[in-house]
């Protein structure tokens, strides 16, 4: 029997307005479900599908470029209304964005329901959207076999409790250095991750953004720095690439070892470093498997000892 | 002809009254000098001597420390007078003290005389002094082959053009996050190293605390994150073991190339997260060869791929 290879992407696809000190971009392509699609799709193309919503007035040149890379749009609910928006700057910070204004639009009452043909997906990652939702979904999925879930501050805020609920069902939780912090009231990100870990997540990553990327399970921890960028013109999107890259490498490997999700988290730093480049999804959309492995090997010389 | 591997280190010894989450102590042992040379002795046994000053209060039993550790104390001025004292509190933020006092004491008027005996040594490491001093040491030595020289964000402050003046004598430059951005003017990194060896270093070492290490030249880059540790009780002084480590294990390879460098920045590393582990310098006191060599496999581990 054929190995399932598939990939489901919960998450949100929204259009940005986005000023860096590189410049000034209105209603570009953005959203969770967006840039870990794309991501994941250089790693096992044609697998990678989206569960999403979008309102009439999205462009179909954006919906062309989930085309172009053969992303399943099944789950992908047009909805009367608008777009889910969101204006932010980096002025201040280019590692943290100040945000003007996020209209949720027709994101606001979204209840993502998962195509029957893809209940039975092996490989799910629940990107940042209400913990209950993700819940509802978790639930849905019928042959779940790795379950990547990540979430944001204000959910750790609002609804922890919900979230260490499911924590259980979750192989691998994605989290940034506060978020660890935030919800397992820990300081130290080691102590932080076992205690999440003694929660019931399998194992943890935790994002350190320009300071790379840990990884905690029972069976070993990890440690890369970010790949060194000359310029960082747009961070948006970077975390949601990382998850979908390491993701799509995984679920076309064949095994689930220690060894490829090592080379998967790698795979994702590297990625995230093209995302970071550019604007949007733009740093990612032109590159091809040749460039993602020129930089693979220069971060093997970047780290070796 | 025997290679000569001597290193001599100019710096500051001194007496800190510390207080973290773990605990509160008085008139410990402490000094760039003091933990530069003892992180350098284990890699390079009976070639380390410091230049320093200590006033006449200096305890006997802290002398003992510097002698079971083989260090050369040729160059330590013992002065009428006190030692020199700092009081600081890392209760607030664990990676940044508040300083309660300095008294300079007898380090105020410190003039560092290289004992006859020691101008010819080939490794230099010019520890955080007033860069005036920094660049009269240099003068002074005779037949250096590698200075490290180190210094601090009040030095970049005042004294910027002097730190400048002497760069193209200095080999690595050694500096943290903030002082690489505050000396260069650049805030990407990559960019301020480019910027600092554009004005004449010819490397440069930029410390990130809990985020690891980064190494510039104009023939390769390397980066390393942190060794991971549960518990920090007082991160003083693990800057400087850093720095000594470094050149500790640098001086005594039969080559300086690319692999020793890197190799060197890995057991700067592991030293240094030995330091952070105790107060003052109990944590590097009485680890053994097997200690460090097991604490580098370990990071092996961690970072491998």
């Amino acid at each position: 029997m054929k190995r399932d290879k598939r990939v489901v992407i919960v998450g949100s696809v929204a259009m940005d307005s986005i000023e860096t000190p590189f410049g000034k971009k209105d209603e570009i392509l953005g959203g969770s479900a967006t840039f870990s699609s794309i991501g994941a799709s250089f790693f096992n193309r044609n697998n990678i599908a989206i569960v999403a919503v979008v309102g009439t007035d999205f462009p179909k040149k954006y919906i062309n470029i989930f085309d172009t890379h053969q992303i399943n749009l099944d789950g992908l609910e047009i909805k009367e209304g608008k777009t889910f928006r969101w204006k932010g700057s980096y002025l201040k910070d280019i590692h943290s964005p100040i945000t003007d204004y996020t209209h949720l639009n027709v994101f606001e009452n979204f209840y993502p329901k998962i195509p029957r043909n893809l209940k039975n997906v092996p490989y799910l990652f629940l990107a940042n959207i209400d913990p209950e939702l993700q819940r509802n979904v978790l639930n849905t999925m019928t042959s779940s076999k790795l379950v990547l879930c990540d979430t944001m501050n204000y959910w750790i805020q609002t609804k922890p409790k919900v979230l260490l609920s499911f924590l259980k069902k979750v192989d691998i939780f994605l989290l940034n250095e506060g978020e660890a912090r935030d919800l397992s009231g820990e300081d130290n990100l080691i102590n932080a991750a076992k205690s999440l870990m003694s929660k019931g997540a399998r194992s943890i990553i935790i994002k350190k953004g320009e300071h790379g990327v840990l990884y905690f399970s029972k069976d070993f921890t990890f440690a890369a720095p970010a790949v060194l960028l000359d310029k960082v013109c747009d961070p948006t999107g970077a975390g949601d690439t990382f998850a979908g890259a390491f993701l799509g490498y995984l679920s076309n490997s064949t095994k689930i070892n220690e060894q490829n999700i090592r080379k998967a988290l790698v795979y994702a730093n590297i990625m995230a470093s093209f995302t970071v480049e550019k604007f949007s999804v733009n740093g990612i959309l032109n590159i091809s498997k040749g460039d993602i492995d020129k930089r693979y090997k220069k971060f093997v010389g970047l780290t070796r000892f």
